[in-house]
């Protein structure tokens, strides 16, 4: 057993920051110093992501550590914030280097794919569990907050939905080929950071779909205070979960099985040329799956998923999920 | 058992924050805003506490919700940086609401007193472990870092020490009054944050004793690449630390035993007086301990404590603690 600083000093501790990551003091004193950048907004958020409870525990440790990044910075992108910086409190059963070696290889690919910064970690002793504050900017008044959506706007979904459930329910039953698309969208989720700021400025709302369709779209409208019509034919279906689990599961997967970390938002019909044009630019399909009401609840979903509909009731529990 | 949300809902979610909090998006959102202070540096440091390691099970819960942000916020002490907000990632084997009533109560009471505003959390279930990411402003090259002590300053600390490893001995030993002196010191540590504040401009370097006194003393000395002298006599042992534990026993708990959250630093003779009115009118004395050395290594600890001394060449480990 390594102890904690042997452990933070070979897979944590940084090179130094490049000038522009904004680090005036770098990680090894008792706090790291930022320069923020000035007049604007600073964006946080922590997420907590444990063995067995919201990853597989034989996930392969570089997904895991991409993963447990990625989930954090996707409540970033939600805002439209640009991502600098983040810390990582790791508590571990044992130190096990092949094990360490891939989590952090994970783990910083994503920070240098993003921009991200880690400035700060604590690894302690104790059963697995990952918590990954991050730390973004945006300028004031300019954030896509959950309260924005309006009677009119349409409801749209960046990429595909679906993979995030589609591919747990693949481990599960044992796939473990790597390349298995469904295992990709499940294993790697991507923070949508460059859609998010994109849309700045033309969605009117936003969340991050983590707990499934249906619930964030209930934390929207309740944000809002507003109701929606979803069109179910519409759901952008990500690659194979059809052939993986049949119509009906797919269709439950995408409106209530979450873990796919798309962008779902609302925007008036005039913006959306613009919005699609935006982020086809970074390769990513913009779909339009119903449009905000006045009308509190939810129609068009109402033969869809009972387990979807117990999510938007109000009962999600991330604690639940395998 | 109760949902995340409810969870997060029941206890957590805080009051509007104040004006002064600059909070301008509060929880309930994908982000929490924050409005930086114009031309100051953000300190940020994240601490893990993990039940059964890092604090007893049984510890009184409202202890428990103090103790993981104290000594997180100890770590923007030992900067000299103002407290302004803390984010936290609350692991739990299960709700049981009277524990969480009384967590809340400890955690949000130090923050009140603190001036630090919550702004974010997250809710998991899993083996009880707690992530306290906090974020605190000092002014450009204001910081008291560890890298600044030079040969001839004065080595110091505030209040006194022991008291940490002396109530966690009578804890293991049956000790439940929570009056005692010792367990005072040891459930309920104080993050010495005004008095970093006072410290800045007189203290040439400085570090929270969370390791041991010798071990904290190590990491100074390492990165002002300088070393010390000791005088073990002039050490300031906490009320009752020698009526319970002994002489030998009580210079070993002040010297290597950890979790006094005092701190330690380094300043020139010239500036002792003012330093000390600063630190009286805080109630809190300082104590002078020694001085700073060009020879590497620490005079006057040698026939100190194996412990200790362990602790000062490189193993500190605190998921070793109980």
């Amino acid at each position: 057993m390594h102890n904690e600083f042997e452990l933070i000093a070979r897979y944590f501790t940084p090179a130094p920051p490049a000038p522009e990551a904004g680090v005036t003091l770098g990680v090894g004193d008792d706090c790291t110093l930022l320069a923020p950048t000035p007049g604007h907004r600073l964006a946080v958020s922590v997420d907590t992501s444990v063995a067995g409870v919201h990853f597989p525990d034989a996930a392969p440790a570089e997904a895991i550590g991409h993963r447990a990044l990625a989930v954090s910075l996707s409540d970033l992108a939600a805002m439209g914030a640009r991502a600098r910086w983040c810390l990582m409190a790791l508590t571990l059963a044992r130190a096990d280097d092949a094990w360490l070696e891939g989590f952090s290889r994970g783990f910083r690919a994503l920070c240098a794919a993003t921009g991200t910064a880690l400035v700060g970690g604590d690894v302690t002793r104790g059963a697995t569990t990952i918590g990954v504050t991050v730390m973004g900017e945006v300028a004031p008044r300019a954030a896509l907050t959950r309260g924005g959506a309006r009677a009119g706007d349409l409801l749209a979904v960046t990429g595909a939905l679906g993979g995030g459930a589609g591919g747990l329910a693949l481990w599960q039953r044992g796939e473990r080929d790597p390349a298995h698309p469904l295992l990709v969208r499940y294993l790697w989720p991507q923070p949508r950071l460059a859609a998010g700021e994109a849309l700045l400025g033309l969605a009117t709302a936003a969340i991050d779909i983590s707990d499934g369709l249906l619930a964030d779209l209930g934390h929207v409208l309740e944000a809002s205070g507003a109701g929606a019509e979803l069109e179910l034919e519409a759901l952008p279906l990500a690659e194979g979960l059809v052939a993986a689990l049949g119509d009906e599961q797919a269709r439950r997967a995408a409106l209530g099985g979450g873990d796919d970390y798309e962008l779902l938002l609302t925007l008036p019909a005039e913006r959306l040329d613009e919005a699609r044009r935006r982020l086809a630019a970074l390769g990513l399909p913009l779909t339009v799956i119903g449009r905000i009401t006045d009308t509190p609840g939810v129609v068009g979903a109402e033969d869809g998923v009972p387990g979807g509909w117990q999510h938007f009731q109000g009962q999600p529990d991330q604690g639940e999920r395998p």
